[in-house]
């Protein structure tokens, strides 16, 4: 690939968006401030609608501002929903608390739609990770206050689960796992590996992103006693939705 | 906000885009394969070379492609460093190594470039996250094959570090930590929160981020026994480089 030309101004609306990061990193505009909107942007640099909007779309995307439906768009506030990776070990024990970023930590509820239960031929991958040639795949969407922020696809091995609640849409008190207990097979390790990437249209149409936004990924084993695995979760997270929390001992 | 305008038609570098994605995603195109050049596609859709490097730019913002310097571009080969949070619950114990995401586990070297030490007041969340009103911060940059993949920020307890080899550039045998130790205050606890977001200017310049690649950021604090915090460490990772594994016990 050649190299990208050399941008001797940058397009107006990366102007704007630079003189508004500057107020928001200077503290001029603080935690909480609505910016600008698109119309006072449109009538201050003689821009289009489009071309405001960009610009306040750059700051959203850099997670300095969030746009709040019918309203505007606001100075942070990010209040991301905060997901536990290990909770034996919870903060509780430590620091008293000391969250790095804050979050919304009053546990909204989910709501689960799109649920979609099937008994399929594994993937190359997911036939190494489970040996097990077929799986059942449980796949679902979960929104918090009607926003859709997490696909989750969960696999397990066919044969271990096949004729239990696993494989119904209601998988009864205490859920998959415990399912996976009465049959002996009770998670007691999990692995899980966490990337971000941008979303593809599917994703984004699916999870109802704005353009621009990335996605956490995270895959997930759970392992029985001996090292059996029976489960492997591939979740895919709005970024802007979430952070991550791991504890762990030195 | 008002709503976004329906696109009846996405733009021609979209178009490309899917296709191209839809060959990989259904296999036409295969991990390692070389994707059609910005000369081949121009020549095919007889549109500008901008447009064209627009269409690749998609996919390898989506992972689905990496570039090669001055060859092309190619299918995924999605190769980053593994970062483990957690070393004691190491994966040898579990599931034989298996791997989710393939990674370079040959221990790449890294190199470390812009060091920069400094004692300052502390900002109101730092200050917070520590119970110090000053601070010792080390700054620096992290490079992998001669491409900078990360940037840290180390806060320590202005106090507690003063005069120890944590505020020269080299902090001797075994590291920082190994100097809180001889101090009696080895980091025996860690939390680490992980969240991802678009890079800001400075951000991307500094890490040679191609336009539209995420970051993932790695906030961590370190306690020694009885809860003591002792560092607070900002990891800034091009999340294209990286993918993060904790293993953790239920």
């Amino acid at each position: 690939m050649t190299e990208l030309p050399v941008h001797h101004e940058p397009p107006i609306y990366r102007r704007i968006a630079d003189r508004l990061r500057d107020e928001i990193l200077s503290g001029v505009l603080r935690d909480g401030d609505r910016l600008p909107g698109e119309n006072a942007i449109m009538a201050e640099y003689g821009i289009a609608r489009a071309t405001a909007r960009q610009a306040l779309a750059v700051l959203i995307n850099e997670g300095l501002a969030v746009p709040r439906r019918g309203s505007g768009v606001y100075v942070r506030l990010f209040r991301p929903i905060r997901r536990h990776g290990s909770r034996r070990l919870s903060r509780e024990q430590w620091g008293q608390g000391r969250a790095i970023w804050d979050s919304d930590t009053r546990g909204r509820p989910y709501t689960v739609d799109e649920v979609r239960i099937e008994r399929v031929p594994a993937s190359e991958q997911v036939a190494r990770l489970l040996d097990s040639d077929e799986v059942w795949v449980r796949r679902r969407r979960y929104s918090v206050d009607g926003r859709p922020v997490q696909l989750a696809v969960s696999h397990f091995p066919a044969d271990l689960v096949e004729g239990t609640a696993v494989t119904l849409p209601d998988t009864g008190p205490g859920g998959a796992y415990a399912r996976l207990g009465d049959l002996g097979y009770s998670p007691v390790h999990f692995t899980e590996e966490v990337r971000a990437r941008m979303p593809q249209p599917s994703e984004a149409r699916l999870l109802d992103m704005p353009p621009g936004t990335p996605l956490i990924v995270v895959a997930r084993i759970a392992y029985a006693g001996g090292g059996v695995p029976v489960e492997f979760n591939e979740m895919t997270l709005d970024a802007a939705s979430y952070v991550l929390q791991y504890d762990f001992d030195a």
